[in-house]
């Protein structure tokens, strides 16, 4: 059934999946590789008959949570899922065939899984005789909780977003080095919920002799949340022994290479999808060099310094030419500071 | 009486003054030293009988412009203006006589006359007996047409708009010094009307000497704009003479100085009211470690250098503590820039 994205559905449809897309962002950073998604089931009456998502490795997918929560109810209802139902034996069996043992009637999902492996799904459902809809919320999806997940689907590497925080001059620091604190506490806080919501963070060797991050994900009041991303210093040399980001709040990786390419493997090997790069100036010039920065975070505080390091180091661009284009996705304010999220990529603009 | 400046007002009444901020910004550029206001006079049935805005020094005023166009169905109805009408005689009569005289019965101004010698707008149209209000749109015409002649009228000085481009990692151009194009099509052609509504253009002599400007407004055709800022140049040194600066598509005057109290002086005494500041890096700090600067304009392209020049050079600060705060009043798209209005001072955030 051919459906107009753009609104085509109504709005029970809307706020069900709306639903399952945070259902799927609640998952983010403890499913991987897996990707964390969102279900919820709708009795054939339309109420809410069961909310779930996906369960770290080796436990249900969200179709499954959601439709045992719904048990009966799920016969003759609809199912809205963040990613197209998979239609293959991995560590758990099809959720294409437990929608069909429940008598589900409809599935609506918001993007197509990418998997060649678990693709299929809609076809396998239609040929089981349920009703198939896809594209609601597919942006927010897309954008959202399955931004890094589908694009290692697509390209087997974790997806890095860079991100930093400066004056609106690109400076992280003035000229004395001091920079405490350059972003807002609203801004500050939104990160430390990234951080947990991440596979891993990764920082420079440079950044850790300079400035000793911890690396931690912290609630507000200064504890460490709940879950904690694993923690990446990338650099030749040896770490400090006293260093802050060796400590035991959270699990710490030394990768000692130079090479972008080498550490995206590394993460790769360990089932980190999803990671934060968060410093300094030079490995981020190395990762954008690459490009392998997936999408870019920037924190500008409403303040000019004049002076101090810059925000972004050598990225192997010499000429305007060669800048490294961006599409803004979104700018938003963060307590003060303007929060900008871009994506690589010329937008159609006008030069 | 007292009016809720949120909502108390009708819908005609917002849209009679929408018109005269329209009547106001149309004015901008033409009326240094006097502020560009604009005027809308609805008759009694009210209907718009008269739309008028500050004619060039010397000139008849808003509110005359206004009421001569309505004629006689001013009497019994209601002058809408931006600016608190005037009660004294300068170059030309009080515009409140001209008010009273035409039998309007009500009055309504966005913003107070600052000006000591102007003043007593209000309460001379009240003697009168003409009912009076004021604060309609207040904000739209401090922020808009009359920003710079109100900060003109409180401190004697010329109103500084620092403007600059760059990428969102704070480079002005690449290593190689290339910077076409930097900023979208859109928002240069918007540098150019703002160019064409200002009174002065200002850029030091060293970006003279790396960039050779022409510093014009220009309409998007590349044809020179009906109106033309004067052209300032700042520094001690000779100008070459072939500089395209020194060509006779506009007036410029090179002030020969380095201290920004002293150009700010000699603008002031040629009438000139609002200035647009637009480089280089080393005139943007200077400016702005004087505390000259009142607004910062910052295009932000979606695109990282990672080297070349800072849009902002030395402004005095060494240490965070001692960065330039500012608030940001609006952020906007611009052809696919980050378009950042910002003024001086610490907001209301937390640290």
């Amino acid at each position: 059934m051919a459906v107009d994205p753009s609104g085509g559905w109504d709005h029970p449809a809307h706020a069900a999946m709306a639903r399952a897309v945070a259902a799927s962002e609640d998952a983010r950073g403890t499913t991987s590789p897996n990707p964390p998604v969102g279900c919820v089931v709708l009795d054939a009456r339309g109420e809410v008959a069961g909310v779930g998502a996906t369960q770290p490795p080796g436990g249900p997918h969200a179709e499954v949570v959601a439709l045992r929560a719904a048990g009966d109810r799920a016969r003759g209802g609809t199912a809205f899922v963040t990613l197209e139902p998979c239609a293959h034996h991995g560590r758990t069996p099809p959720c294409v065939d437990a929608l069909v043992a429940a008598g589900v009637a409809r599935v609506v999902y918001a993007v197509a899984d990418p998997n060649p492996k678990a693709a299929g799904g809609a076809d396998a459902l239609r040929a089981a005789g349920v009703r198939v809809e896809s594209g609601l919320l597919a942006q927010e999806v897309e954008r959202g909780p399955l931004r890094a997940w589908l694009h290692y689907a697509r390209t087997g590497q974790p997806h890095v977003t860079w991100k930093y925080a400066a004056t609106l001059d690109g400076r992280s620091a003035a000229a004395d080095g001091t920079s405490r604190w350059i972003s807002s506490a609203e801004s500050r806080a939104e990160v430390h919920r990234l951080r947990r919501q991440v596979d891993a963070i990764v920082a420079g060797r440079g950044t850790v002799l300079a400035d000793d991050p911890q690396l931690t994900a912290r609630t507000p009041d200064g504890a460490l949340a709940d879950r904690q991303p694993l923690r990446v210093v990338v650099g030749v040399g040896d770490l400090p022994a006293g260093a802050r980001v060796l400590d035991d709040s959270a699990e710490t990786l030394h990768l000692r290479t130079r090479d972008v390419d080498e550490v995206l493997a590394a993460l790769a090997e360990r089932g980190v999808v999803d990671v934060l790069l968060e410093g300094g100036p030079r490995l981020a010039g190395a990762f954008l060099a690459a490009g392998r920065v997936r999408r870019v975070l920037a924190y500008l505080a409403p303040t000019l310094l004049g002076s101090g390091p810059a925000a972004l180091g050598d990225a192997g661009v010499t000429t305007i030419a060669d800048a490294v284009p961006l599409t803004v996705e979104d700018v938003t304010s963060s307590g003060g500071d303007v929060r900008i999220s871009a994506v690589p990529g010329e937008p159609g603009r006008s030069r």
